[in-house]
């Protein structure tokens, strides 16, 4: 494929610089602020949001997009899988990191949804680094702003609560209930995968299942097996817009120590690489990584399994980018 | 399914004290000493016994129960794959450790067979966390005083040695040799699975195998399937009383890796999930989780893993507690 | 010295159970509920707030009182530099954890401040383990509440910044500003020791100035000495209620990693219990340890440090105690 | 089988030391250095080669060979898959390490060729414990020094790369490359198993395609199973003699996380087992573990797992020896 | 004092973007190629080194300014001490890393070196965060164009070895034997400060002393005191344009655990900071903070410490840009 | 000085292999069993006693000689502040370890005594590393059996309480108790310097001062200052033979985290080295350090810091030995 991206927004070869070495941006991509004056020449960008008011138990995923940052730049550039090489389909660049407020809630979420309106705008498509799971409500009241959106979710948790510790409203198990309430994803056209570790109650999945949301627990998942299931997800969610929401605690907890609230008995590395490998052909308008947290992975390998399937998800992205150029 | 225990029995509420608060019992549950006015209320009974005077090699599972009631108090209610909730069916509590003495490793057995014999005889079934292998030696010694019982036992090494390092016969590695010796458990009614690492002999195999003890290695339960397995270990051991022993060193070292003698080649954390799930149905009188060794993962990630093996073993036998009151 | 306490709320013997060994309360010490019919006969009360909503750059103290606990078991009955035995002296124990809520601010305020109130009114005095710096306002709500006190404060920071980010008045930097403002400590009778670090600006050192609050920085400490500060301390706080606030951040980095906001250049641990042998005399109505942050240290080291300095801390209570019955 | 060993050059057993004690060589076995009087004897030499000058991102290595050794005093004497004792059968040794040169690149290979050319001249079988993969490298030097030999590669990388950063040939990304460009390899008899990570390019799999060499991607290794691959392997390098070089990052991070440039989505540790237990049969020569690189696993998790595999490859090179003898 | 520095060139404001959030530059500073059009208005310029060919023994310190770069985030603007804000004297930036050849000594020499004197054309004062020791003799060789420099040098190592292993001339032990032999360094104007550590022989003291080299062993300094010692070094230097080379190792491991050749018995660092603080009135012409490194401190401390001693250079060297301009 | 040992018993030079090389013996001597021709050529016997049997609370130290044979290969051959090089006076080497029993106080006691036995036959000084204090004692049973010796004791805890735990004789905390009924030491050339932390009674300290121990509490130590304590220490122990015992946890835990019974408020390294240096002169007949647990320490530093005492240690033996030789 000859490359149809700018040379301006390509990542630092190893050649130029060793891959330890530099300022450490998102895939050694240029650091563009939304203000910059070339930045409606990005495709696909990457935006930290480094916030963890809504946990709920173990902080850090404030942490992440730092961590993920660090690690990403072992990435190169090519799918072994899919061959499919993101910087070589689209103009990709680090947007930084959004202005969170670590002392207000609300203010956040608004910075955060105003930060990917800009983004939009600008016709990006956003790939988050979070980040608690809170994160994806904000973000999605930005993506979802024309309508609603279907959802592919990756996760040990449903994160379909309803309130948390005395009527919280806004925490990292309660984004995906919000959005369905404020109408930002069409439940009907939303799968969550991997669903597992003890329950308080089954208030989440009650509300999930009367929604229409089809949720696929991991003994499911394990039976049928990933191919089977990422097949349904292509059903549910159809040919309209879609998000793909990835929480690090979908994957087992011996791939994944680094995050807060991890459950036993998950999918390993592999089957998350093939679970993301499962969206090809989705119309994909965005993805989040979430959850990472640094503290209890000081040695990194979470963030490295982490920043290994952003760069999947941005091949999925760019493909989409790429299948939607040919057809116009 | 309305509940059946008593409000007294119950987990502190997240609700009413956020997860990571508080003085840290068993899966919070209230903490009765044996003497306790109310403690013949308590149908399942979490014992810790910090011991490791039988450790040969690497010393550290007397560390074991406080970790494991640190990380427990992550565990939520109820089960997502069997939907038991064994707080809901049986009272449950923390009846504190097993006072051992480290100087002294007969005082200590006595100790701990005193203890639950005590136990018992409030109709309280135990569930112990250990400590090291040779905890079990002791615990039979209460749980088999009117016969033997059967076993599930779950482990990379069959710890049917028999003696260590100029004849010491009570160590980690010869319980079940002396228990097979003592008449605590019927040889032709214990299975062990995950059999695995390298030998030094194979003496202990010789003896388990002429008892009539059933093997079963890494290699042919991989090859046959958990599921197949567990269902040879329903024929095994049959309708009469049975105990689990589970050694966290059955599961991979990638997945448990703070433990003294890993081994490699294990299973994963859900197919440890799936070998307890299995125990559906048996007569089982009491379990224990032994060999974590906090020196060896500081980071809690094994200590995690154990205590989600412990609310499975909890699950199974509240289970057989609802059975048994359903047919009385 | 005979006993002046009770059997009855004495730690736990080692010669009972060894120091690994039990649920870990607060230096083996029963655990009384402030519902408790009995808590009216404890003297001094070790409570925990497992709280960190007021940190702006790393969290983690939410987790401080759970690993405070578990270090503390190690600690013995007598202080070896001035024989005092605090449990021989008072009735001591463990009142638990505050319910605090992490996601919301003003509500936990409110909920500590009226712990603190119903302990007062047993007339227990307060040893409380943070939890992050704001944990000290809402006490101070509640000791102050017949007027403002005295205090000594050990720190590497002044924490009398005006506000955070934005506006916010609660944040671990503003809680002796907000003490001041509320009358709840009377500056002159403040002392703030240890006192370095880079700096924003010297809006904080200027308020502090102005109310008359003495501030010595770290290098005029080295350069007088610790006992000639202590002595001027005593002149500061006088003879009228005074309370004592640690932070373990007064503390050097290599002795406290674990803590959000190290700065380096800061005193060694025997200058810390040379810092609190100094209040003995002072009419000591409580104290606090906040800023342990687990995740930066799971070897535990700073919890040990921190309970050391907690034990040194109930001497000098107990020492007051003991004072004030002779007087009686 | 009744030993055809020698008493002397046997491990310390663990009834004479314990096994966490003494000083760690390879195994426990005897430390001979090659000019030792009775070297000639050794049939199977452990070497360590600690060096890392090949590593082109994250360096340690050189600090591999210790840590293996100190591991390895856990093994003990019989594999329980194959019932295989290579202490039975051959006489092992620890041949000490390469005397390397830190400090120039071309010294240091020179130096472990003619040191393994001295081994090789008593007819010992090699097994090495790197040092990264550059290593491999001038050992196939001494190994085909009568015409190239075949090779069965374990890695996640083809180390095919023609050069690094501005030209530098040798690498641990190229030693296969120069390998096969020096007729130390015949390409046609070379397999590479599972290949995976993101790419910079194709160029070094268009040159192994180019040149023969069988590349089993890990995609393809889980589709068809270890079995079918591995029953592939031994037809690709037939009945001639053939190396065997084992990246410890062939296995997923979660088990191996202590090497330099780990690739998620790997086979276990028990897939990895099954991979080196299929060379049964191959007319192996020598063998190599490389890449563990202890300063990313304090914890010694990785050494452990590596030192297993060596212990599999031993049964292998035993089994060689013993079947040869057999025939002869 | 009034801003003399331009509002393009402060660090970012935790006001507007947390302290943890952002792209990680040297103390939240501007990064600018040096290719970049207003590079030559910046003052200070923050240099990564990320190389460690010269590292005889542990490697690591190539990952030292991406950690340093980490925690730098954490430095605030304002020197505590002596009310310094270099940021508000200088203009200050990031000038990002030098573009180093992990596989060739001469070549990443001369890269250094050529990158130094570009930095210097523009007139920008150098602050090295290396990488070992052997990245001074680079930068001095650019340093002392015009003509040999003196040098004020906290180590625990003179450095001052003729060769290393065979004849290797170029390691982290002989970078100022090298600099005196080249006539970049005048040996009677340098001073080396916290000498310790077991010696092979004196051959490099012997050398030092030959050229009248001033060596203060650690014993010495603490027999002195720092204060003393600093007078001394103000007169060995002189008012001529003096270097500052500080290695993190000068600091007790206790305090600074992450570095390769740790000596015991070393200063702390608050006398670190003294040490530094007596270099006002110095004619410095660059400093460098080297051999921090990260896999021996994954927790970050000794890169909080090594961050720390750079504001405190950098301090110094604002206060004389300061000066100069007061006297021009 | 000329060379007064053997070219045979030197260390392996850093020239000849990397001092990361190698198999790791004590100081990279030669290995010698008691059994080998020529251990009787031997002056200083570096001997390991990996046993923790007597430890009451943490275990751990029984993997303290492997870890301080890892560490002890970076020491070099001089020492800066008294010039001696113990291995050009003596002729030292690796005796290995002691077979301990793991499972037998008593047997391991008589194992240790009788290799020590064999050690004084051949006229050689033993210096020890630990294993926990227990260790000491059957030391002592060798050394003393010509009449009882002195002491000079460095360590937190005076290590001579009765017994523990319902009547355990043997433990870490009772060997000098023990020592003096048997007649070992006589308590009268017995000093304790460096005691401190939180105590149970004093009936250990009232045991020693009956029997006319010296003991210099941590306190006194900082007043007096270390020369001043180690002048008294001279005039105690006189000039009749002497035996030197260090724990680690005589220094600060900043400094020797790697320990069961840390204790705050310690001396640095530099005031160890300073009290060790302090004992030149003293008839010093062998030497111990004891109590270095690795499992509380895995990054090494408590190890490495363990083996700079131990070198400090051998360079006052092989003063003596060579004071001897000149007076002989």
């Amino acid at each position: 494929m000859s490359r149809q991206s700018s040379q301006d927004f390509q990542p630092v070869s190893g050649l130029d610089l060793p891959r330890f070495a530099g300022v450490p941006t998102f895939m050694r991509l240029p650091h563009l602020t939304i203000e910059h004056e070339r930045v409606a020449e990005v495709d696909i960008g990457l935006i930290g949001v480094p916030w963890d008011a809504g946990t709920t138990n173990r902080p850090g995923p404030r942490h992440g997009p730092r961590q993920l940052r660090d690690y990403s730049t072992m990435i190169r550039s090519t799918n072994p899988f899919n061959r499919i090489s993101p910087f070589e389909i689209a103009n990709c660049a680090d947007l930084g990191d959004v202005a969170v407020n670590p002392a207000d809630v609300q203010d956040t979420m608004n910075r955060i949804t105003e930060f990917y309106l800009g983004v939009l705008e600008k016709n990006i498509v956003p790939v988050t680094a979070g980040g608690d799971h809170l994160v994806s409500l904000p973000v999605l009241r930005a993506l979802a702003k024309d309508g609603p959106v279907g959802m592919i979710h990756m996760d040990a948790h449903t994160d379909l609560f309803h309130s948390y510790f005395g009527g919280s409203l806004y925490t990292h198990g309660t984004p995906f209930r919000r959005a369905i309430e404020e109408g930002l994803l069409d439940p009907r056209r939303v799968i969550q995968i991997g669903i597992r570790g003890t329950m308080y109650d089954d208030e989440d999945i009650t509300f999930g299942q009367r929604e229409g949301v089809t949720i696929v627990t991991v003994d499911e998942l394990f039976a049928r097996g990933i191919d089977d299931v990422m097949a349904e997800a292509q059903t549910v969610v159809g040919s309209s817009p879609t998000y793909c929401s990835f929480d690090i605690d979908f994957i087992d907890p011996a791939y994944a120590p680094g995050t807060g609230t991890p459950e036993i008995g998950g999918p390993t590395s592999y089957q998350a690489q093939q679970a993301v490998r499962g969206l090809e052909g989705i119309n994909l308008i965005g993805a989040d990584l979430v959850e990472v947290s640094p503290p209890f992975d000081p040695g990194g390998g979470t963030a490295w399994l982490g920043v290994s399937i952003m760069f999947e998800l941005m091949c999925i992205l760019a493909s989409r980018i790429d299948a939607r150029r040919v057809r116009d």
